[in-house]
């Protein structure tokens, strides 16, 4: 059975930006409001965070359920798990999602700063200093033959799609315009070369875009 | 957590039939090509039956994914399981999906006629004569914490709807008519008094019905 490398339920603004300029502790989307940007996923059923019984069960409901469906492993960009760049200044800083980080897998952190791997509950963290190519190699091999997801950011994501090494690619498109930041693409239509795509509206404003290989 | 009970992937023709007239063991949906109203299935990556590599990872496979997600247990009709009508002459039939049924979990059989329960591979079919709301409680026993999958046909799911039982249904709407059959209903717009409505079309052809409860 084949490994796929999957970017899931990945928010752009309609101009193609998936985080604002100006990143920090207090903005980790810099001047991009992060819950105009995810608004879709935390309406329905299956958002993880979600503390209120209900939820919408329409479309967006499949993407945020498919989110943790056969996935062993993820890899994202440091710039996701912290708001600090450079060497790290202490080790304190364990991301952002508290004490029950909703990935459930190991995730390797691409980083040129390597530090300790970490655990909380069943996520254990690996910082780690490599090309995409040998970060999929290991990521494949934690992933106990179940798929892979990159987690973004954009950054990230255009590394391993210029390497080549993503399968599949869920975006979620946004109604609103950004102007700038960290920027994912000009046009989905960059793509086309190397992927089908099928672009399905939904009832929430958001264009979920689905990719995958020719 | 609460146990939903689903209707997933379930195929209808345009005019609201699940099946066509006279079925029997050599044309299961009766005078319904099967082939035209699964194709949308059959044609993604996630088809259980796929044999070949390759198929759509598009919007219809979602569908075909989730079939299996979080589903504990799964009540069918016995016209679903059988071509057989009235009493068991012999109880050599098994249901129509060889030695590896697509299940994986209990299935319940409703029928007036019980018999003896078996297992093959991961699924063991169990005959059961009682109405759907007994059947739903040891349904939700089976399943162990997850939802239950009404797997139909049309009739065995609207008795399910009379007893206001189904939290969830998928119908995928074929642009095929039939002009008579398994009859699910005369229209969408009857369920929309109790739920929710989203309907997606897909390029394959079928238009996604998504209904959840008000």
């Amino acid at each position: 059975m084949n490994q796929l490398l999957r970017v899931q339920n990945f928010c752009v603004s309609s101009d193609g930006y998936g985080a604002g300029e100006n990143q920090s502790f207090e903005r980790p989307f810099g001047h991009a409001d992060p819950g105009a940007m995810f608004a879709w996923a935390g309406a329905t059923a299956s958002w993880p965070n979600r503390t209120d019984p209900g939820g919408t069960r329409g479309i967006d409901d499949y993407f945020t359920r498919d989110f943790t469906n056969n996935i062993g492993a993820e890899i994202m960009g440091r710039n996701k798990f912290s708001p600090h760049r450079g060497p790290w200044e202490s080790e304190e800083w364990q991301g952002w999602w508290g004490s029950e980080p909703p990935f459930h897998t190991p995730v390797f952190v691409l980083t040129h700063y390597e530090r300790p791997s970490f655990t909380l509950s069943d996520t254990t963290f690996h910082f780690i200093n490599a090309d995409p190519s040998s970060v999929m190699a290991k990521a494949r091999d934690a992933a106990n033959g179940k798929d892979v997801r990159l987690g973004g950011g954009a950054a990230t994501i255009r590394e391993f799609l210029d390497a080549d090494l993503v399968d599949t690619l869920h975006v979620a498109v946004s109604p609103i315009q950004l102007g700038g930041g960290s920027r994912l693409w000009e046009s989905p239509e960059e793509l086309l070369d190397r992927y089908h795509l099928e672009t399905v509206p939904s009832p929430s404003g958001v264009t979920h875009h689905l990719f995958w290989r020719r």
